[in-house]
């Protein structure tokens, strides 16, 4: 029989520390519950990288232990990584509509079964193992976004998921400040809270401003109107779409993604499309300039995005023209300011407006500024604090922010992911550390690319790769052919040949060196070459390229 | 004889559609002069390179008609590329005091001799050929900055340089705006300014407000004080060492390129350092923690700056600890906002206090915001406008800011490196293009990495490499050994042996295939293997490497 434990576990496998791949593990005895598996998009030192997920040792190690997956909403960085989880892990995952759907396609894409996935709407309550798990509406910038409680006999856990308040969202579904108000009556224990925009004074304005803002800009339009967005913003979309309505505008959308969630939003019933606006992005050059607006992808710069290939002259149905107004309706994401300033550079050479100003209104951020913050904590007065969602300095902000309301620097916990933190309804600790840490994703390859691929790849891209072969005689232990030096991503051969010759004589004299001192062991060999072609590259050109000898034997 | 012409021309060869690199050319018949040689640095894209310098082909070819190249300031994306250009052409540097003082260092690095360096200051006038040059006092993050006037036979041309308008600066020297005023009112036939800032609306403050922010941080400090900022910004490491000096602290500096500056400006009287408040870094622990400041490089998170490897516990002298009070004093460049995240989160875990938020007021840029362009363009009212040192979206704000001012939109050029300008008291018009472009700097090697070995090192980076070495006998022309396959930043070859092994069997069959096809050419042998391979690679990983194939012959 399990003995009833008065207390409980709380597991960050993802998302402190960093923006990316959000798992938290809530455990109380031998029951598990995970909010969220998202994936994170890789540093710009992890080369080659696709994407990275959290490491789930400790969920498969515990795999009887785990009840389900809950799923706060649709962003990559909360449902991405469940692909490659439910591969290893097969459990029951909770969602709402939109949130399901747009994690369904991911799992088509994947060839992942469909199955056992269970939708639950805001206001909902349901019970997974000894958890009552209640699901609270709250505004973001993607719709059907919710907050949970997870009631245990402990005390309750609320995990904010990503959230803002946004007192005119466009939908009309308005954050159930009610249920948080009750559950703060009720009493909570733990409260996990969104850090993103902690470091942000005041409030985040409301995602209906951004509507405004395209009137003004649609207003004073002649030509074509192109909206580059994120495409999970559903409620940017329909604004886009409600303003060309209003300004009899066809409109056409253009980008996979958009494209695929267009259709899911439309389908589910979260995005409305009045009859006979959309247009094929074929159909285009059948209305006037000043009765189209194309939605896009490519607000972030990528590379194969829409937006960009039009920048560049690269897109094969859309071509920019002078007269076009293009507003980028986002802004960039850490990391991703230099994409977008080339795609607006771009863009602007081909003669067209471009709007990307902040300050202009055409982006709201879907995060709770300062205000919002303290208003979750006075709403929610929770006992202890785990801020979560942000990278340290996001969460030691988010720290600062509850100790300004009065809560305790002991009742706060900055985490790290692995760290086991244990809450008894009296007291909160840390206790240890599970397994945890990065799996990265390259192609068809699951967690092979390591440190030392890696650290290859780094090698090979700032320095390149000189390759030194020599075929030797299997008996006499003396060079039948070669050295043959081949190099690539180091120098341009044709101006460097005299390099390369004096290179070549340089492993000659290696190889010689080696046979006169009775060296036949090839580790040695090679060693012996590395170096001195090293020291010697290294001083004719400053440069240190990878050195690969390659012994063939005949 | 030389037949007089009643035009000049202004050939921009770096610093359009960029922020670094600046350099343009001013010619008057057979005379040329050279407005600042800078440097930039590398794309991300520019695998491998240190530093991006601008083709001077033109300069060149026309060597015999250089008559000199003239500073507008020390930074290096003013001076940067001159022990490059000085190697080729040798011609007389004109610049102001410290200008030089910096621009020594940089030659002798480079082993340049150092003749032919000609002070002036702002203020003075000079006669290079035909052009009468004037030095003109302006306010930037650097200090001894001028503005230039070039008189010539056509007309007046204006450069502002760099520019700010501090109304007051920590030096007291104010910009000169009655010489700016004079210039307007005898006529100005051309204008270039500084468009980096030309998105931002308002005016930049004064460097002195940075002042009162240390003096409220130094006041709420307990521990010690750590101050980041970029060394080569004279008049705030001033004011640190003016706050230290008010709360009785004493002065150390980190970092090689701060303390090569703070020597070359104290030398030359740029930095007044008060007798006795500089200590050596081994000193620090010599004096209570509230007696203590360190100026520090580091503020872009710069991989082997003091302050990131202080962040990183790596430093040999200089270990964080809690209390210690670190400041910002920057603003990351676009592009280095994740490196400066990143020391930041690092400071933050070692338990430091970190300020390092714009709207404390920690930092003013070096740049003037709209209002003081337009206080620009109303002071030098020239005839005809070249929005310069900004990427394409600052040069279109700019000529907007003009247009606002009253300017026509055809005497504004938004010009592209290499274009030809030229210019006549009536007209104005783009009559051509030069030779212009980037040269890399890898190592010692210039512009010996070019397109082929950056697109390699990309390949390189991003899926790594496959070596298959064969050994063929060169009278039958069948395979003696091999094929061996090596790799590197491919996978992690002890988890891949299956792969491999495989790979090795594809290649087997594909020489079999040539030699029953007498296929004997070892062009068509490797690309039949590259072939074969690639596509079985990419089947099993959905990855590319760059596969090479080698032949020995023996």
């Amino acid at each position: 029989m399990v003995k009833t434990q008065q207390k409980i576990q709380i597991i960050p496998l993802g998302g402190l520390g960093e923006i990316g791949k959000n798992m938290t593990v809530v455990r109380y005895g031998d029951d598990i519950i995970v909010i969220d598996a998202g994936l994170m998009f890789p540093e710009d030192d992890m080369l080659g990288i696709d994407l990275v997920i959290p490491d789930i040792s400790y969920l498969l190690e515990n795999r009887d232990l785990v009840r389900g997956i809950i799923l706060t909403h649709g962003h990559e960085d909360h449902i991405g990584a469940l692909p490659y989880v439910l591969k290893q892990l097969s459990v029951p995952v909770y969602g709402t509509r939109l949130t399901l759907g747009i994690l369904e396609g991911r799992l088509k894409e994947n060839n992942v079964p469909l199955t056992n996935l269970i939708s639950v709407k805001a206001g909902d309550q349901i019970e997974v193992g000894p958890f009552k798990i209640g699901f609270i509406r709250i505004s973001h910038s993607i719709a059907d976004a919710v907050a949970l409680s997870i009631k245990t006999p402990v005390g309750t856990i609320v995990h904010t998921g990503d959230f803002k308040f946004d007192q005119t969202p466009v939908d009309g579904k308005v954050t159930d400040f009610h249920k948080l108000a009750e559950l703060g009556d009720q009493g909570v224990l733990v409260m996990l809270a969104d850090s993103t925009n902690a470091e942000h004074p005041g409030y985040t304005m409301s995602e209906k401003s951004v509507g405004v803002t395209f009137d003004e800009m649609f207003y004073n339009a002649n030509g074509r109107i192109i909206i580059a967005s994120f495409s999970s913003n559903v409620h940017r979309v329909q604004q886009a779409i409600d303003t060309a309505c209003k300004y009899n505008r066809k409109v056409a959308v253009l980008g996979r993604s958009m494209i695929n969630v267009v259709t899911i939003s439309s389908e589910l019933g979260y995005l409305n499309i009045p009859e006979g606006i959309l247009i094929d992005i074929d159909q285009i050059n059948n209305y006037p300039a000043s009765g189209v607006v194309i939605i896009t992808t490519g607000s972030q710069g990528e590379p194969m995005s829409a937006l960009t290939r039009m920048a560049m002259s690269d897109h094969r149905k859309v071509d920019i023209v002078p007269g076009d107004t293009i507003i980028i309706s986002a802004t960039p994401i850490p990391g991703n300011e230099k994409l977008v300033s080339r795609t607006i550079d771009y863009l602007l050479r081909q003669g067209a407006e471009v709007l990307y100003e902040r300050t202009s209104g055409i982006h709201v951020s879907g995060h709770a500024s300062q205000e919002e913050l303290k208003m979750m904590h006075n709403l929610i007065r929770p006992k202890f604090f785990i801020p979560v969602h942000g990278e340290y300095r996001h969460l030691v902000k988010h720290s600062k922010l509850a100790q300004e309301l009065g809560m305790a620097k002991d009742h706060i916990f900055i985490a790290e992911n692995g760290q086991v933190l244990e809450f008894t309804p009296e007291k909160g600790s840390v206790t240890g550390k599970v397994s945890s840490g990065i799996v990265l994703i390259d192609g068809l390859g699951v967690g092979d690319v390591g440190n030392i691929v890696l650290r290859d790849r780094r090698q090979l891209s700032q320095e390149g790769i000189l390759i030194v072969v020599i075929t030797m005689d299997k008996q006499g232990g003396c060079v039948v052919a070669g050295p043959d030096i081949v190099s690539r991503g180091f120098v341009y051969v044709r101006e460097s040949e005299q390099l390369m010759d004096e290179a070549k004589n340089k492993v000659r004299q290696t190889l010689d060196k080696c046979e006169l001192n009775n060296v036949t062991e090839w580790a040695m060999i090679k060693s012996s070459v590395r170096d001195t072609l090293g020291k010697y590259l290294y001083e004719k050109t400053r440069r240190r390229p990878m050195i690969l000898p390659i012994i063939m034997e005949v």
